[in-house]
């Protein structure tokens, strides 16, 4: 074992999200070498043999079929939950109680109180914690943040987010099924809101600021799906589709959307933020460009320009291939392992961590009470991580 | 004179308008020949000046500096109203109590009440008339709505309109002056809400259908501008921005934006519905492209087809150049006379009417009235017109 | 007749390029007002129905079946021929001869001997004269001309021309039919190459310089179509597609590629130049928008600018709409014509006159020849027009 | 070790090439599981402080400094070769002779001559080989193959291919430093031609077909440079552009051109291909697109359909991620690897193998040839690979 696999981790789950960490730990050192990196020493599966083909398929050491049992390991620094949404909290609480540093895979809870104890249980234990809002790391997203940051777009008026697809539209998908816990608000806690709407909400406070109040409303199409355990048809308590507007504390609107029943769009998540001196507008589905529009360009050479972000004096792209290649999704989750590690080192601290993750939590959860309520509400005020912490 | 200059026109208004009518009544008849066609028998300006050049500019063969007596003329059977908002309902109303046909620019009245008013004279009169949502006759919109009567997109789910500009943005912008009417409420109405949410509300009834409820926002991010005449800064009383969200009656969720405030954008006019077999986007900056996914598509080579809409099997197309060859904005008015010319004839009714642009209000006035009281407020219905009218 | 309608124009030929031109005539002075305008005095046609019912259509004060009739008429200017390309010659030396200006559809000739007669007529005759290369007024593409004469692109290495259409793909269009004058090479001189291929040649001269060299070749896909009057297959004589690479006297280099052989595109004209400094494209389907990229834009944000070039201080454009509003393809003849009527009054020479179809058939001869020695071809050097010339 | 870890490599070359490879033999098991892999044995480098680094950092087993040391080791059965050109063809003939499978960078050889040798040498042993042009396993590009192959197309009229980069263009950029070998033409054996060229050649002969005849030109812009080791102005003697039209045997056409003079251009691979029935394009900046335009489409939907391949009935995706989450350039060596190990398992030939690299440099000579001669050349004909050969 090299003398950087020095943290080691330990992951519960073995879904989508198990994969695209465990890829992010193996790659890691290979583009961004350091002093500090991971060991994959364990993966928790309640099922045996999925445990076992997971570890040896993605090079665990080991595998666990109780997460408590992970958390009683002394091999293990790093717990990262990745199983549904209705087991992070407990795992997170037990894990930084532990002693653990502990990341987790989005939403932080399924509610404000799940994120809060969660929040709380890393503060106290002061352990470095962070948040998989992976797409903070696309190298686009990161540089439309930096011109926003250096004041490029000066006074912000206007945002819009959209996640749009449509896996979701034929009556005959079941619910319960492998990949469709997403349908069951019992576990998920909403459906598009948490799952969705979820990473705009975080782009948006990372790109604009605090959401000072929001009015929402939602909708379910297809009120009843066949449970796939059951054989019945049972009322379908996630739902597909939600939109809000928003204020920011700033002043500026903003309109977002997510849904599964778009026709047409696979996994389009894109935003556009407009301000006083430019705009920048990104989506997914080409996720390494950038769209950016400058005012104070001369004025009849105005045009939105697209941005392949795929240059060495792009972030992230230095340590990749040569101007021109392009990256996917994946390498988002490795920028953000990457960062971490970084972080550990230098003791700076790298967000998004828990306290964020509630941040966004406190939105949701205003949006859910708007639907409900059909008036405006005012989003709970999360009060910043200290500096200090370990991001 | 050709004896197919036969339908006479008294136009109010010489603004932008103005010459986007007389272009259009200019033109019809070289691209879309018929036994019925305009002679551009008078205009009608306050200044008597700007009359007189318009005139001759344009091809009028008189002129007139009060609207009254244009309408007492007896050699004029259609009054054109494009002058400001707050001249629409008494002329129209006149106009018709004269006998003659109507023509008005949209939004047709300030107030509900104001288009209810001209809606009932223009049926007690029984006179044909028509509301300038031209874009209804892009051609790939009208192509659009084609695919949406015909089932190709099946239940609608999703819809999102948008009209954003930046023309506003410099604080330096003052009120008053020619053009800039449209920053007065008392002359407008409101802002963009009437402005350029009115053409996404008539695009979102035509294409979607009856808007049940909306929740909306709106803001005045300048709240002060000099005002040109008198040299002092005076309260801006026209929003800037106008969003909402809104369910149709068929179930189905939107979302709408204005404003004069998108940093990049100058007449971007967008609009996109998602169905159950497929989905529909357009917009403005490329108007004679239409992009269109069709979900019976063979599975792996679907993909969003754009659709270069200038053949001869397109809407309109046939009658101007060859395929490839874009036509653009002003063709969209030409379109709508033409259509009116072709009403005429058959004396088939021809939309929009003063009744859609009654049904526009409602909604524009729900919007509004939802920006005050913070909820979801619902549209007045709006019962069709008859369709024995002619449009 | 309003004063200023002074020009008296006489139209030979009354297909498509007739109406463009009829078009471009008629609208010129409501958006390019001036001293001096066309007259629609008469158009020629050798049917009689066909002249009359196109008179009447454009608004000709009269017709003719003969055009030598139209350049006898003393009470005509401008000779403007739009008939098909083997009457080029013959008319415009007479025109000339008579002391006409002549405005003459492209290709020039369908030789360079042809067109050398018709530039030494005109030029012998002192009469202003231009050739409808009517592209190089697209605002998109007069504002990349500007750029590249500013110095943006700096020194220009590469360039690319394309004009892609599919539109006699059909094993079943005949020959000889109306419109289809262009498969016949006894008519037309050449195929793509004098009819789309001459287009790009323009251009590159135009935006590039002149050509020193080329190696061409061309196909005839379907050798044998049914000819129209006398049902019976004939060898087809124009080539379907053309393809050359060029060497430029400044050491760039060049591709050319017209077909009507590729599926998918309707009028596909697409230009770019790539220097040291910055680069540009367009392309006709989009006409409205030029792309651009600027090496001197910062590092990390350099990227291809969509222009859309709809605003006041784009060519032409103050004087149509407001921004953001297309125009499309009819209007690049009237800049024509307004830049025509412009130079009559101040003398300045406007181009393209036909000096420059000379050079432009003198390289479309090139490309023919090399087409069949199979070997490099220079390109015979046109001198300039003298400048004092009224273009 | 696990016991799919069977397949022994050893890599020589340790730049960009090198690194693409080691990831990709490091990816492979994760995605593409199977009962063959590879297992890193050794990697070689003349230097050893960076054969060390290289081997620590991607996980071979040990290290050589030389080449020849790697095919003598037992231990290895597989050579692969990722150094410059200059080298490829002793080391092949040596792995060949020494019964070690080849895997060998594009271009196969220098010149045909190389190249041949190596394709007997290969053949002779009866080995398995392959070359790495890796864009033919960019999915989007493996589903065009699958539509041409599938006559979607039918019968292909044209072909466009394009290679446009711009990091050459300063004349401060030096010769012979590290990634500058390919701006000399003794070690790389051409510049753009083989570099760039042969990219667009090799998907030519795999999409269209074989090529009869070429003409082509190329070019130096920037005649001297620095050389690194010596700091004297040398001749540059790699072009820096290559620009041919093709005639391919089935009678179609095609111009193809590389530059490193394209300002705005990083790595802009394009093609495209249409045929009777439809076209496909493509190109490498958005590598995860395929457009397709199919002329089967009903009249009026007809347009070009972007399709977002990334769903799991899209070649090679199903592996990867979900719907709409896009993979990059490196992927493409993970794909040729898993098909490499897939032929092992099967017996199957995979494609493209060392005669497939030898056709492509017979393009590659002839239009070098063509470029001096100034006239048209015929390229020699290369005769299919044995079918039961494994690839």
């Amino acid at each position: 074992m090299p003398a950087n696999r020095n943290l080691k981790v330990g992951l519960v789950g073995t879904g989508f999200m198990g994969r695209t960490h465990s890829n992010a730990y193996g790659q890691v050192l290979r583009f961004f070498p350091g002093e500090v990196g991971p060991e994959l020493v364990a993966v928790c599966s309640r099922n045996e043999a999925t445990a076992r083909d997971f570890a040896a398929q993605w090079g665990f050491d080991s595998y666990e079929t109780d997460w408590r049992r992970l958390i009683e390991r002394s091999d293990i620094d790093l717990i990262d939950i990745a199983s549904p949404n209705d087991t992070h909290a407990e795992i997170a609480v037990a894990a930084a109680g532990a002693g653990k540093m502990v990341a987790c895979e989005k939403p932080l809870g399924r509610t404000v109180a799940e994120a809060r104890r969660m929040a709380e249980a890393v503060e106290r234990a002061a352990v470095p914690n962070m948040v998989w809002y992976n797409y903070r790391r696309v190298p686009a997203l990161t540089l439309a943040k930096h011109l926003i940051d250096e004041g490029r777009l000066g006074r912000i008026f206007h945002s819009r987010f959209k996640f749009l697809q449509d896996w979701t539209m034929s009556a005959d998908l079941p619910q319960g099924g492998a990949g469709t816990w997403r349908l069951d608000a019992g576990v998920s806690g909403s459906g598009v809101t948490g799952d969705l709407l979820a990473h705009c909400i975080d782009a948006a406070l990372w790109l604009v600021g605090p959401v000072a109040e929001v009015s929402g409303t939602s909708e379910i199409f297809i009120r009843e799906r066949m449970h796939i355990s059951s054989g019945k048809r049972l009322a379908v308590t996630a739902e597909d589709a939600s939109l809000f507007l928003a204020r920011f504390t700033d002043g500026s609107l903003a309109t977002f959307e997510a849904t599964r029943f778009a026709r047409g769009h696979k996994a389009l998540f894109t935003l556009e933020v407009n301000g006083e001196h430019g705009s920048i507008a990104w989506d997914l589905h080409d996720l390494h460009r950038l769209q950016y529009f400058s005012h104070r360009d001369e004025g009849a050479l105005r045009g939105w320009r697209s941005i392949h972000v795929s240059d060495g004096d792009h972030p992230y792209m230095k340590s990749w291939w040569v101007p021109g290649l392009q990256i996917g999704y994946e390498h988002t989750f490795v920028h953000q392992v990457a960062d971490f590690l970084a972080g550990l080192r230098t003791g700076e601290k790298r967000v998004p961590d828990f306290r964020d993750g509630l941040a966004t939590d406190a939105v949701v959860e205003a949006v859910l009470r708007s639907a409900r309520s059909r008036q405006w509400e005012a989003v709970e005020e999360i009060s910043a991580s200290s500096p200090e912490g370990i991001g």
